[in-house]
């Protein structure tokens, strides 16, 4: 049936009219009118439809059946210092997605060059995630959150009940040895500071929260593959958890 | 002493002449006349020198000391199947440096749909090369190689003694559980195919040559984020092995 379109709200019975962007898609894979497609809605649900008509801005789609619904089986978020270069933090979100990271944010930190993104930023970065989630497979879509400020971060983090890494270069126990020691958690966070690094005064604000400071080996990386290079071991580790269980099924 | 500069082959006592590359480095860190730079050689040598004269072109340093030489505590090799983009190859390349892996290759396979890379784009992965290794403080550089035919890429692999594990979504044994179970080696080499996945004739000629397959996990990995995971899960278990023995010091 070839890969997914994505509609924000199928409704079995009804006919549905694709976005523009995805009926680009479904014209550059030619599908054929008539042919059995799979719709999902970005939070799990994957539904079959068949392709009545391709008018050129809007495929109309008849949904049948909802033949999937699934939920991801840990939650992994991982929190980045805004980074000076946009093209790095497109970069970023596109490699944690397809990982299976399912949460990502920016937030200014002191050292943060750049302290906002623009709202075309942003709607690039939905674009971004709903092509690398087409591309492996996944039916639930992370969020991108954006904080306004250092505060507001630290507000939210402190209100979740998780497990919180810090990726600090500076502190001698690497990420793998903890993993490796003990049961590893079903929500887990992972903080990775800006460009600079954090400031004593936020490291000591961190502290404060109860995060966890891990080290990534003998290396020095940049942020945003710090991101990666963490996220990658978090998600090997949470997903062994749940070997056997397949909740995040190919289509 | 800020972070270090590359020059192919510094002799001590001698005055060495920096491409105008490292002079433009120099420039941007405004590095003061007298002062002392490290100078590396990209095989794990590093020198003390003296920036005697910033020329427009070229900067001299006097080569007062060799101040350490170090060898990787472990070789890793990323063989990829040729991609479409090479904006993707430049990247997998940086975050694999970065990362710690050794050596890194390109070879045709049936489904590439590239098939060669041009003389410019090699010069230029070799800037990425050291720039990549300056930023983690690598002093020992990895090497790309490009393979001119399916043929001569198999021919060097089986003449290698090392283990070698294929990125395989068809297989059922993670990668994290084959590293969980044993010991790690020291010298390890990951195969991740084409886009489009090696056909099945390539499968059965790597079979033969006894390459082990590993799955990723759930996700369907673009091609270079299989890359850039699986050796992240390397990196991390075969620094694990070393931990203690620092042989890649920060400068």
């Amino acid at each position: 049936m070839g890969r997914f379109l994505f509609h924000p709200m199928p409704q079995v019975g009804e006919v549905i009219a694709l976005s523009s962007e995805e009926t680009h898609h479904l014209r550059v894979q030619r599908i054929p009118l008539r042919t059995p497609v799979l719709i999902g809605d970005g939070r799990g649900g994957l539904y079959r439809g068949v392709l009545l008509e391709r008018r050129d801005e809007h495929a109309l789609v008849f949904i049948e059946e909802k033949v999937e619904n699934t939920v991801p089986s840990f939650s992994l978020s991982v929190w980045q210092g805004f980074l000076r270069s946009p093209a790095r933090m497109d970069w970023m979100i596109e490699k944690l997605v397809e990982i299976g990271v399912t949460e990502i944010g920016f937030f200014p930190a002191e050292r943060s060059v750049k302290e906002r993104v623009s709202k075309d930023r942003i709607a690039r970065w939905e674009k971004i995630i709903v092509s690398a989630c087409k591309q492996s497979g996944r039916t639930w879509f992370p969020t991108v959150r954006v904080f306004a400020s250092w505060e507001d971060f630290l507000r939210d983090l402190s209100e979740k009940r998780q497990r919180v890494f810090l990726a600090d270069a500076s502190c001698g126990e690497q990420l793998l040895d903890v993993l490796r020691k003990g049961e590893v958690e079903d929500s887990i966070a992972l903080i990775v500071g800006p460009e600079g690094d954090f400031s004593e005064r936020e490291k000591e604000a961190l502290s404060k929260i109860g995060v966890y400071p891990v080290s990534f080996g003998e290396k020095i990386l940049r942020s945003e593959t710090a991101a990666l290079f963490g996220a990658s071991l978090l998600v090997a580790f949470m997903e062994g958890n749940h070997a056997g269980r397949r909740e995040n099924p190919r289509v």
